[in-house]
């Protein structure tokens, strides 16, 4: 029998233009900081005018922070505290993509605890002090990716250590999250499919794990899969068809975030962490393409019934003498239909024998134990074998 | 193109023996006050002495408040509030079903707000003062009943004007609410029946609200309703069945308290609740049933394709010589099939002559305008039609 555990308390406004309600919502705070990368492309896109605008409408100061990189690092958080304290900032929007909101989080925990960020870190050389409060949160998506916006997650590195760690606590749930699929419409084809796989297995991944345990895991994974398998390729091939950014925006900005909030994913993500970290080049969504139609086939036999429940929410009915295939047919129908199949990691300068070591530091460095639920762990010479077959 | 608002913070534990996890969960408090019926029903079942044993295993102190009626009073709230500041308690336990927890939540609201009760009451004789804050709740369902473990809602009975009002604001979603289904295998069959029923119409008329445009409002619907006509039947033949109170109370107490959350019921529910006003001897269950065949039948022309669907939840197939009959069909199959298709208003001592009375009270006086979505508001005329024909 089933059970339920739900967490989920941040505050969701999705839909077509309600980027707009900035001007008239409630906001958790008088001033804020708001948090863009340092490409300047929130203000190229005009977006960060806008923002402004609206907050300004809303009776709320702002002062921009704009030095966010894509892996958000540890000195900017410290930097941008300082300067939060400073100008008396009393909440943190972070406006764009994952880095952006990352980068927001860590510093609304900064302002409230003492000390420097990785006295909080719980892996590595962290300090691994306890995170009780956080200033609070807003986030303004404008990417279809990670579900930062509704977990309590943020993922920093420390350029020092060169260790890029996660922060998991519930004080940095974000309070209000607007996400507006208007804003999404001009992301290029390469990232809206690095995305969307991304979210893909995010969901794929927790019903995997959940084994039909937390029903909400099993209800949110199944209408976010439904809507990538259906979606993405109209996406992929048309950036501007709205329908199609809403539900993949649904997708992987409120489900996938709520399916992460509640249970794990499995060791597909930490093989492509893993093989991330160790070449920066490879996006987070291309290294997980990389790998999975292997990995699939690798984990298939432990968990053939619901891998034709994925399948079924691909649109691949489930053939009793072909048992687990489903999702397999459904993966590779829609890899190839994206032209994501043909992604080599040779193209990302990756050398076959690399294999070697990405295996071993998934397995003993990264660390696969606490996450699958398989009867068996997977071991180096497993994962070995999937990144080889994998290579081209 | 849909849209996606949630704001649904209760931290959700839910499962079969779950209440073992009280006495080492975190707590939002160190001193309870726990809200139980004057009948004693929680003491006999032994329901009271475990969840004593288990606060206590927690290192945390308890009252008990034992008065609770089940038509929740406000002079019983502001007794229990001076005690809980007499005796120094932090937070408020709802045990049982909704009288208990409501009048936990009127309480928490009081402990932290100036004056009397009805100073906040937004109708009536109310002082329509603002809540903005709240001591923490916490809930422990032993009814499949309202939903009000999972949402910001109260209902009060004002013993001096007579007067029954929603309390509705967000201060009072509870912190966490345990719903351990074990504990509802002795609920007797009629309850069960209205309950079960209650649920079901909760999970409908949000989904007829919501005309789609709130997804998690549309997923939410979709998999109680299913759980209920599938399961409702065999929970009122044989209570003790463990999965069907899983199904029941996961239907009731999460899903249909999130879809109220979200969105309004219909006029349905307006019409239930002023039968139940004036003949306070009809359970809120029963007075929905009561009406229900027949308001669906004089509804049914604004919501063809909405009925047709919530027919297929219900396992009617759709039939596009004859749109809307779906929901109909699927009602009045389970209506009969648990033998509440016989109810009779009659027996509750209601009067043919009274249906004008409840017609009249409905529009003009409970008011049904901002419930409604439908293409027209229900008259009084129409309200008294759909109450004469289900009469007998």
């Amino acid at each position: 029998m089933f059970r339920v555990d739900n967490y989920t308390p941040t505050r969701v406004v999705f839909g077509v233009g309600r980027l707009e309600e900035l001007a008239t919502m409630e906001l958790p705070g008088k001033k804020a900081m708001i948090f863009v990368t340092a490409d300047g492309l929130m203000e190229k896109l005009g977006i960060q005018k806008r923002v402004l605008d609206l907050l300004k409408k809303n009776n709320v100061e702002a002062v921009v922070y704009d030095k966010v990189t894509p892996n958000p690092m540890r000195k900017y958080v410290m930097e941008a505290k300082e300067i939060a304290k400073k100008e008396g900032c009393d909440f943190f929007i972070g406006l764009g993509g994952g880095s952006s909101i990352d980068t927001a989080k860590a510093t609304s925990v900064m302002l409230l605890n003492e000390g420097d960020l990785w006295d909080y870190a719980y892996a590595g050389t962290g300090g691994r002090k306890e995170i009780k409060v956080a200033a609070p949160i807003m986030t303004i998506t404008t990417t279809c990716g990670t579900g930062t916006e509704t977990d309590p997650y943020c993922v920093i590195t420390n350029e020092e250590t060169n260790e890029k760690l996660d922060f998991a606590v519930e004080a940095i749930f974000p309070r209000v999250s607007i996400i507006d699929p208007e804003l999404m419409t001009s992301l290029p084809r390469t990232l809206t499919l690095y995305q969307g796989f991304d979210c893909l297995f995010h969901l794929a991944e927790c019903y995997i794990t959940n084994k039909h345990e937390n029903r909400l895991v099993d209800i949110y994974a199944e209408d976010g899969i439904k809507a990538v398998a259906k979606w993405l390729p109209v996406v992929a091939e048309d950036g501007a068809n709205l329908e199609g950014r809403v539900h993949m925006s649904y997708a992987a900005n409120i489900l996938a975030g709520y399916t992460q909030s509640l249970i794990n994913c499995t060791s597909h993500h930490i093989i492509g962490q893993t093989m991330g970290g160790l070449f920066p080049n490879v996006a987070h969504g291309a290294s997980l393409i990389l790998v999975a139609e292997e990995y699939y086939k690798h984990v298939r036999k432990y968990c053939e019934q619901i891998f034709d429940e994925l399948g079924e929410m691909m649109g691949v009915s489930a053939d009793a003498n072909d048992p687990g295939q489903g999702f397999i047919t459904g993966l590779v129908n829609l890899l190839d239909k994206t032209g994501m199949r043909d992604l080599a990691m040779s193209s990302f300068g990756i050398a076959k024998e690399d294999c070697t070591k990405i295996a071993d530091m998934t397995v003993n460095n990264t660390g696969i134990d606490d996450m699958d639920r398989y009867p068996e762990s997977l071991t180096v010479a497993d994962v070995q074998d999937i990144l080889e077959k994998s290579y081209k």
